[in-house]
């Protein structure tokens, strides 16, 4: 079985790729203009002290997602090239921590095919993490856990109270607690301040942030690794033998589009992502498909159920066909594959029209295979 | 011990930074007229079949090193972000290929580093590689060889009769070659076209690229994977659960700047190292120092050996007081570090003015220690 990368590679010049979470709409003018000042920021970024312009960019960046207290100041955020890149060193620090780690399902599968070349794992639902319940994870053998919040790609998320829980939960169990939090830029109820939490509550920790999800930039961007006190000499050497800085010229671009972000960007690739979605449901309702996602999801990715994986498959290769892609959801049920068996995941960071002549094709197929495979479907 | 790295970061914002061997110098003025046409670029990153521009780049770096048959078409080249990220992928692929590679010694320290994660080492030194004598390595177990070349901190390089007949030697044992050929673009030996031999001898082959040590752009930049044929289904493989693509952006300007350095970027940058390497020769025979590295060599760092470990190290203390900083030895000789505690290396990739008042304090600081420390030394 391919991978959702394998698959997203696919889709990369495909004429609609609705495949993967990257994101692919147009800049907006705002972002137009600190594009244009490329140029400027080179400029900025070689005169400047690298340490301070890092700080900078990293608090302007955190700020504008509601993380106050993360701890830029005391040197305990890392930047890397991309969140995945901070998987794959995360990973090399976990080895030392205990053999197993229990990871959220679903989720990006990448997550568990990096993570499992070091330590073994155990899956952990959404629903155990949402009622704080680490002891089944621990009597499997689990010393940490990991979870994605938001998650990719249910949108399911950790609230303040639910994320508080959680964190005292394996505080006081001692499991080190990874977030990837990822699609936080996404969803405002994830941008409770997650460091004023875990300082408080005082367990192991490790989170990665990305901005490599949020803005149109040609993959311009960087993941940050946060660490509690415990693991930052640990997660400093793990790093170094991966980098010895990321580039001070996207860090500049992070903090320019950041206070964009918190001045008002935000809001239209909010509003981008809501109206994306709302014509998903629409094309749901319509079709008497089983379900979209969660209705409350805000990540910049929809989850649709089919009423079964044949018709699911039978849309999804229908689409292919007509040169749209979108991806299967076996792959995110890493330990259960055939969870996802009945779902296709389709990105929404993209521009309306080309987004809405995507899901007219899905209407499209999804009404033949319906009159031909499933009976009892107008 | 603290790792290479780490050291590096402690030095990047020094006043006078010879530590890593990154870019530094100005932009020339035709990379700067490059630098200014960014927001075009980007432009150009969105509007272009992500598939052609990637190979458009590749294509045209890989040429402007000399490596007209590398794969491109074939789509046997794998961008990175970075040739350290493109060193932990080949590690999720040597794992498979039997339990120990023999690593050049000395090298990088990072590169030990990394693979230790996933197979055991063994060292091999330049001379066996020289003489393409495998015969040793295998008998140590070794199923892999790994070959920086041009070498850093040495300089050394394969030139093209010595790289044809390791790649004999190894094809004929079944060993799998890889090469990190990160600092080719300093050395016009190195610039025979690898691909061209590694072909026609149809061996096993990993071949990391890298246009990160070249032009000071303030880390945009990227590596590339190169396979043969047998490994290419499983580096992609490898490689998918890292990253989608590399930025598009980064991809343009590197083709611009490979097409610049074929027109005459590669004979200024190679003029500025090779001056700065004089500059270091001149202070050695001044100084009366033992001696520095292979006077043949054209990498962007230059090794530095002293009469004593302890004079060394009194030089490097009294330089790191002074707020300038090049990197101690010992870490390169992974294997056995006493080898290089008498040695001390010197980035070159810096302005003239500015790595002449770091070398002038070099010189201050070694009359000083060998006054001090060493006997017969005026």
């Amino acid at each position: 079985m391919r991978n959702l990368t394998e698959l997203e590679q696919r889709a990369v010049d495909a004429p609609i790729n609705l495949s993967d979470g990257h994101p692919r709409m147009s800049l907006t003018d705002r972002q137009q203009a600190i594009v244009d000042r490329l140029p400027e920021l080179f400029a900025d970024a070689r005169r400047e002290n690298f340490k301070d312009l890092e700080q900078r960019a990293q608090a302007c960046f955190l700020s504008a997602i509601g993380q106050d207290c993360a701890p830029v100041a005391e040197g305990r955020v890392q930047s890397v090239y991309s969140s995945s890149v901070g998987t794959m060193v995360v990973g090399r620090v976990l080895r030392s921590r205990g053999p197993r780690v229990a990871v959220i399902h679903p989720t990006f599968d990448n997550i568990p095919d990096l993570l499992t070349d070091r330590v073994d794992l155990t899956a952990i639902s959404e629903r155990e993490l949402m009622d704080g319940d680490l002891a089944a994870a621990e009597r499997r053998g689990a010393t940490a856990v990991w979870v994605t919040t938001p998650n990719n790609p249910t949108g399911w998320v950790l609230d303040r109270a639910r994320f508080s829980h959680i964190a005292e939960e394996a505080a006081r169990r001692r499991i080190l607690l990874c977030l990837d939090t990822s699609f936080r830029g996404f969803d405002t109820r994830a941008q409770h301040d997650s460091y004023e939490i875990l300082e408080a509550v005082g367990g192991d920790y490790i989170v990665i942030e990305d901005t490599g999800k949020l803005w149109p930039t040609g993959e311009l961007k960087a993941g940050f690794i946060v660490t509690s006190r415990s693991l930052d000499d640990e997660m400093k050497r793990a790093l170094s033998d991966v980098l010895l800085t990321v580039s001070p010229v996207i860090l500049r671009l992070i903090e320019e589009l950041a206070a964009d972000a918190a001045a008002g960007g935000f809001k239209i690739l909010h509003d981008l992502i809501a109206r994306n979605r709302e014509q998903i449901m629409a094309t749901v309702r319509r079709l008497d498909i089983d379900s979209a996602d969660d209705q409350d999801a805000r990540v910049s990715v929809s989850m649709v159920r089919f009423h079964s994986p044949a018709q699911a498959h039978g849309v999804y290769s229908e689409l292919q066909r007509a040169g749209i892609h979108v991806l299967p959801c076996q792959q995110f049920y890493w330990a259960q594959p055939q969870e996802g068996s009945a779902s296709l995941r389709i990105a929404l960071a993209r521009d309306f029209e080309f987004f809405d002549a995507g899901l007219r094709r899905l209407e499209q197929a999804t009404l033949e295979k319906s009159r031909a495979k499933v009976p009892g479907l107008a």
